[in-house]
């Protein structure tokens, strides 16, 4: 099925997710575990695959921890101790407290093009910014993004579903129809939000989280390759 | 100076602190720092208080880490690390991990009179819920109190300041001078209310967590002996 672009006019809010769709995140997480396995390994039993086994932590954490950098380094710590059975010494326990610590407070590498995006798109409709994660690392980098300026509502949530979307809009004071979320994740940006009746736009990231994969789904999603092809799809000139 | 109680008809909303307003928090933090000092104390140099250094960790850290429980457990795990120069062994921190795991899904205990006050005072006024801390506990905290109901509104926030307050009232649609905050905390609950216009009434907890404790301030705070006693200073018969 082939379908034209919608117009900005059609759009009364236009919301964006954070990490990966405004600025980089993925990245910090990756280098983080490629270090916690050259840290972890000398003292992990042959054969284990030492980010296997922190994955497999995270997944059991993200219920009670939910998500972000402080829920991450935490499965770090947990899964360092217990694939070891205790082998690791304190100062590798140290440097993966301090690899947390620093991502907590390094400088937001915004992703091209997004200022000038959110400038033209926000000329025509309401911005806003709805992301997952920790209340204070989230909030630490929409205040140092330089981006504040452009959302009248900064949103940080627990989950990314249909529920959520539909307190949003109702906060909002939006129509589904009116309403189009723009982001990097087909499970947290895309589907739940077309799940209610409203639009999406994705905007696929080089990486992506093994938890945000969707190994398949039946819906027609749109796809920009970039950001900046955001105003043209929506007809900004 | 003293002064009349006002009425409920004069608040469109009430809103509560969570956190040893509604439930006990601070229990299960100075459980947690009593069993810190015994897992940690064998390790630590002669001399050293290790409360004292934990909360020196702890102060350092809140600006980037937050409020929480996660927070709290990286603190610990660093504070153990840092005091000890590495020689406190990983068993340890196992131990501390675990202690901040349990309390982030232990049950919610609810304070005496509660969820009746909640009643009385709601069948008045619309109440609203306003606390500080971590997404993921305090939604689930929330979720599993039984107390949700009564709440048109849930607002996890970063701080509890004269600007977020200022923003909630906005959001709530309310006037300050129709605002009543009931809280705890004469740091958090109340001076910040206080400060924009709006009433507030201190309700003690018997415990306090050190960096919640205000040194002295000329207001002339409201303050009930328990929350039990809010519905008559309301006048709700």
């Amino acid at each position: 099925m082939t379908r034209s672009s919608p117009r900005i006019e059609q759009f009364d809010v236009v919301a964006f997710d954070a990490d990966d769709t405004l600025w980089k995140s993925e990245d910090s997480f990756q280098d983080a575990e490629a270090r916690f396995a050259e840290l972890v390994d000398p003292y992990a039993p042959v054969g284990i695959d030492v980010l296997d086994a922190l994955h497999a932590v995270e997944r059991l954490d993200i219920a009670s921890q939910g998500y972000g950098v402080k829920a991450f380094t935490l499965s770090m710590v947990r899964a360092a101790i217990d694939m070891t059975e205790d082998a690791v010494p304190s100062a590798v326990i140290r440097e993966l407290v301090e690899i947390g610590a620093r991502m907590l407070i390094e400088p937001v590498h915004l992703l091209a093009h997004v200022p000038e995006v959110l400038d033209r798109v926000g000329a025509h409709a309401r911005l806003v910014l709805i992301t997952k994660g920790d209340l204070v690392h989230q909030t630490r980098k929409v205040t140092t993004s330089g981006l504040e300026h452009h959302f009248t509502d900064i949103e940080i949530v627990l989950e990314k579903d249909a529920g959520i979307y539909t307190k949003l809009l109702t906060r909002f004071g939006v129509a589904p129809d009116r309403f189009c979320m723009v982001g990097n994740s087909v499970r947290s940006d895309v589907l739940p939000v077309m799940a209610i009746g409203a639009h999406a736009v994705h905007v696929p990231y080089h990486l992506t989280w093994d938890l945000e994969r969707v190994d398949d789904h039946d819906e027609d999603v749109v796809e920009l390759d970039s950001i900046a092809d955001l105003p043209a799809w929506l007809g900004v000139v």
